[in-house]
């Protein structure tokens, strides 16, 4: 088996340090997109079961069939863990999944967009415009731009919350992961802020997970929690976002039913959203209770 | 890509009617072990990162490293289902994973463990010994012999827990997902009594759990509830199980904190145990509320 191929109808992504890997078979369109950008490889694959398959440098990203399990687990248990997030800021999610979820809260007055490769927005708008329609709410605006430097550089204390929806920590995606990126978002926060980060596998990448919420208490984040949820085209299908609350004494969970109806969400509900917080013991060995 | 293979040192389990497949890398021992058994076709790998992999009929089915998940996720959630379960039954479970996890629970008095394939168990005292140690057990027996025809052959209302701990509904196990074997169930379940079965990935198999809570009701439960948790190696690494019960108004919920604790499980704790039943909106959707 080689690297993240396709042979004899299936597109496999191998994961190289895991020992891992995952295959969907290919349906008639097959490769339907192949192209390398400024920043990395995107190819576009019609899948036989799983819909398009959008995959970065041989990783699987999203595809129509379950993306809605992870931008759904993305963005509403954030967004319910604040009080009032109006301003709200996404690095990465150049797919507009997460924008699309993050426009359903009426309260959000503005969401800004920031991901390094137009490319991956622009075949998202010709193989997922279900995700790509909201960018005509006037609430949205898309940058492509250096997702770092853009929380550098914001006004201080402007934003309620930062969601880093990026590909793993390596490549593009590295300094998303660390300690002076993690005060650059601190700063861009207003007093009860919380950013969220997706933090891949609990049972595979528990000892990064560890070190992503020590590095946030180290920015001077006052708790960390974690959060997980299935995301079968994923390394182990069992996934993870890290929140950060910058300040306050305890987390908010804001979950009016009919608000949390309205989202329509189909993995999501008040009652998933206490479920998805809960933590294994071993998870909860690892992280301790911070 | 062929069907259940090892090819350059991988071990792939294509999901044809699914349209997935998942690998594992394997270790310097490779191949340990394969036989043709009466029942079906048994192999033993060495995988790199998930230590030992046993394979029935090209389906995967434990590993040393996540059999955590599925034991203690079949087993607790039920045993703290039943307000004083004594005599439990698992039907399938070779592994006797399944029987490690029910013998933890000092109220059990006596479990029985039906597998239709002694070379299972006799494997798996060889390649997985910390699953097996549970042999020397005075409450525990070991049965060699069809679960299906045990059950209906049991004593009337003789029981408190069957498990159906089984490989996926075709071949041997098909028996097993039906109104006539749940109809036997019942007739040796106790008042208050569980089936617990393994019922495959909310994502891609929800037809066929609705289908299996159908057949429950229709055998005579009083009420079916579904439990999820995470299962890396199965296909979509979500996997669930239905729960029926025998009579009653409403589901116990037995979960002494010490007592909990005492059982030293790592998926499995209290809260989990509420948060496993909580159904995303789409599958509640499929199932309704029973």
């Amino acid at each position: 088996m080689q690297k993240n191929e396709v042979m004899a109808g299936w597109f496999t992504e191998q994961m190289a340090d895991q020992g891992t890997a995952f295959s969907l078979r290919l349906g008639k369109g097959r490769h339907l997109h192949g192209e390398k950008t400024p920043y990395q490889t995107i190819d576009i694959y019609d899948t036989e079961t799983f819909g398009i398959l959008m995959v970065i440098d041989g990783c699987t990203m999203v595809s129509t069939r379950e993306n809605f399990l992870y931008h759904e687990m993305m963005t509403h248990p954030a967004l319910n863990s604040h009080a009032a997030p109006r301003d709200v800021a996404i690095i990465g999610g150049g797919d507009c999944g997460t924008l699309t979820q993050v426009l359903k809260h009426p309260e959000v007055r503005h969401a800004t967009q920031i991901d390094i490769d137009e490319r991956v927005t622009r075949l998202a708008e010709q193989y997922f415009p279900e995700l790509t329609e909201v960018e005509r709410d006037p609430r949205a605006t898309l940058l492509f731009d250096d997702g770092i430097k853009w929380v550098k550089d914001a006004a201080q204390e402007s934003l309620d919350l930062i969601i880093i929806d990026s590909t793993d920590p390596v490549g593009p995606a590295e300094g998303l992961f660390g300690r002076k990126f993690y005060k650059d978002c601190i700063r861009a926060l207003r007093p009860g802020g919380l950013l969220v980060q997706q933090s891949e596998s609990p049972l595979l990448h528990l000892d990064l997970i560890a070190e992503m919420a020590g590095y946030m208490h180290e920015a001077g984040f006052a708790a960390t929690r974690l959060l997980h949820f299935p995301q079968p085209i994923y390394p182990s299908g069992w996934w993870s976002s890290l929140h950060a609350r910058k300040g306050g004494t305890q987390w908010v969970e804001r979950l009016d039913a009919a608000a949390v109806k309205a989202l329509g969400t189909r993995y999501y509900s008040a009652e998933m959203h206490r479920a998805a917080f809960v933590m294994p013991p071993f998870v909860a060995a690892r992280l301790g209770t911070r």
